[in-house]
Order: structure tokens, then C-alpha cells, then sequence
């Protein structure tokens, strides 16, 4: 039996999905090679990454109208690269912060977007997310950024219908989620169409260090 | 015995290592957990990270002025966090391009700087190096970036002192050389203080996909 691992950074992985990938250390996929030395241009890499994102299709339910992509590194450089590509230099963005990794969202967007704290529950330690009622909200904002859970801080939202209503109730319905879910995506079902688009490292729940998601809607992707 | 691999794409890793990585796979180092289970934080995986960048500055003969950065993703991914983290906004940038990577360094420059091309053999089919005395160098670039060897076409830098005598010939000493040197690193011995800054893709001479390095001089990490 394998140890139990209580770590607070990334999760175990499954024992059969390790001991496949250290018995296709030498031949993946009969190549004769491992799958860290074959293209990712070549037919059996590019197969394996549908594979992998019909699989995650699946397992979120997720629209046709969202793009599902890998990206490198951690959340926090998605946290960097979601505001370089969805917002234009100096537009507005609008941040509830209810813990640790809100601000680090934060910290990341700084350089690239004109940041307005619509909400923070900092004054009061992060114990809870503001009333919906007090958010502050930009009517031009590029986006609305919140974290789903705050690991340090144990806040999470647990009605994102009532989020919906919050910025439709401002008449900023156009205006997109943005939703950190680093540690609880899978955890359980979601509705994606809620938000314009969720990411997260994928180390909590859906695999291995090093790989982030971000499933957007693709009318966002022009941007 | 494995199968030789003439791929274009990234290079074999010895079988020693695979084997080691297989190994390892349910017990890593004792821990009882694989490597891409346990915390960047944790002692064991700064250990091994340090032991990592010891033995790069041993095998390339790193000066000690120079830092190594190991980053996410591929030389493309540089090619534009260098322009970001060297360039202040709309400052120009030389680049000297002799095939399609120098070509893809532009491309991921162009949103961050205000691109100079100081030197091209394009017009020619990239079947040289521009004579350097034509070379139109800009006074106040940030830096000037060349592509040691071009793979696809077939031109690789063999006279770095003549490069560096060249940058010096119009008092830009200290404008940093950068150098993507992604398909010969570690080929051959290399005076690396004649650079600001190396960098490149990992899976052609040095490890696996999805990392790269960077070696730069210390007095440019402040930008």
C-alpha cells in the first residue's frame, strides 16, 4: 500500500495511472520512445491531447461553446495571462478578494489592467465574501474575477446563481466571470455556462504539477 | 536495445534515466510519492532543483555573475518574457534574423517592444549571416538578439567573438547580446560571459519538453 499523502500542495495520483506511466517510460504507445521525446506535433501526441480534453469534456460537462486549453506553469501565470489577453492596456478589471489566492490574483494582474477592488472581506480577516449587495462594480470592466475557495482561508462560493444575478442586477450580464477553481474543480458538478471562464492548476484534482486548464467561451477568444 | 530516433523534434534522453524515472515513479527518494506529487516547497524538490542547476553551471562552465532560471513551456515562451522583463514599454530591441526561429523571436517580441531589424538574410533565403559591418544597431536597444543555429536553414554563428567585437565597434558594450541558443546548447564549449543572456528549449540537448533555461547576467534581473 502506498502512503497516504496529507500534503497542502498537490494531491496523490491515482497508483495505476503512475505505474502506467512507469511502464510506458521506455515505449509509449509501441513508438519506442517515451512520450517526453516525441513531437507534439506527431499523430500520437496530437491524438493523446483530444483524448485528454474529450475526457475533461466529459467529466465537467462542458458546453460546446467553451475552448478547453492546457497551458504551461501555475495558476498564477494564468492568473497574469488572463488579463493580457482579455483585457485591453489600462482597462478596467473588477476583483472580489476573499482570501490568500484573490490576492494573489491581484498581484499577478497588476502590471497589465487598471485593477478595482469590488468587494474584499480582508478588513475582517477573509472569514467571509462580502454581501453581493456591496460590490462595486466597474460598468466597463474587461471582467469580474473571483476565487471559488480559498484554501488558507476556507471561504468558498457556494451559490454561483446568486453571483449570475449579482452582475446581471447591474445590467453587466456582457461583462465575463472569471473564476479561479484551482482547488475544487471536479469536486463536484458545475455549471460552466454560469461563467465566462473558470482555471486552475491542475494539481489538486485533475492530474499532475506543471499544467493548468482554462476553459473559455470561444466568443471570448478573439480578444 | 531502443529504437534510434532521428525525429526533428526533441532529442532521446538516455535510457539510464528513463529507467531512473520509472523507478521512481510510487517512491520517490523515500517519500513514497512520486516527484510530481510532492511540494516545490518541500526540501527533497529544492534539493534536487539546486542539485539540477549545479550541475548546468559545472557541465557549461556558468560564471558565477550569471543567474540560472529554469521556466514553463518552450523557447517561444521566452521569446516573449524576455522582451517583457528586459524592455520598457515601446523601447526598441535589435534583432538580427537568419531563419525561422529568429523569425518566431520576432513574432513573440512584437507585442512588447518597438521591434528593430538590425540585420536579415531573408531576401537572400536565409543561406547566411548578414556581413556584420551592416549591421543597423540601435544606440538604445534594450538588447540585441541573434539565433546561434538555425535548423531549419542551416546558418549557425560560429564567431561569437566576432559578434561581440562587432557590439563593441559602436559603443553598444553594454547593450546585453541574447543569444537563443535552444538546438546547441551544451554542444560544443561556449564562453558564456560574451552574453547578457542564453536561452532555450531543454529537449534538444539537455532534458525533456516542456522546460527551458535561461542563464543571464545578474545586473539585468533587477529589470
Amino acid at each position: 500500500m502506498r502512503a497516504f499523502n496529507f500534503s497542502a500542495g498537490p494531491a496523490t495520483l491515482p497508483e495505476s495511472v503512475l505505474r502506467q506511466a512507469a511502464d510506458e517510460m521506455l515505449d509509449w504507445r509501441g513508438l519506442g520512445a517515451s512520450v517526453v521525446e516525441v513531437s507534439h506535433r506527431g499523430a500520437e501526441f496530437v491524438a493523446m491531447a483530444a483524448e485528454t480534453e474529450a475526457d475533461l469534456r466529459a467529466l465537467l460537462s462542458v458546453p460546446d461553446d467553451y475552448a478547453v486549453l492546457f497551458t504551461a506553469g501555475g495558476a498564477t501565470t494564468l492568473q497574469a495571462l488572463l488579463p493580457l489577453n482579455l483585457a485591453t492596456p489600462g482597462q478596467a478589471a473588477d476583483y472580489v478578494v476573499t482570501g490568500h489566492w484573490g490576492k494573489t490574483a491581484l498581484k499577478q494582474a497588476k502590471p497589465y489592467v487598471a485593477l478595482n477592488i469590488a468587494a474584499s472581506s480582508e478588513a475582517g480577516g477573509f472569514r467571509d465574501i462580502p454581501p453581493l449587495s456591496e460590490w462595486k462594480l466597474s460598468p466597463d470592466a474587461a471582467y469580474v474575477h473571483i476565487t471559488a475557495n480559498e484554501t488558507i482561508h476556507g471561504v468558498e462560493f457556494r451559490n454561483m446563481d446568486a453571483v449570475g444575478a449579482r452582475l446581471a442586477r447591474d445590467g453587466v450580464r456582457d461583462i465575463p466571470l472569471i473564476v479561479d477553481f484551482s482547488s475544487s474543480i471536479a469536486a463536484e458538478p458545475i455549471d460552466i455556462s454560469r461563467s465566462g471562464a473558470i482555471y486552475g492548476g491542475a494539481q489538486k484534482n485533475l492530474g499532475p504539477v506543471g499544467i493548468c486548464f482554462c476553459i473559455l467561451r470561444r466568443h471570448l477568444l478573439p480578444r
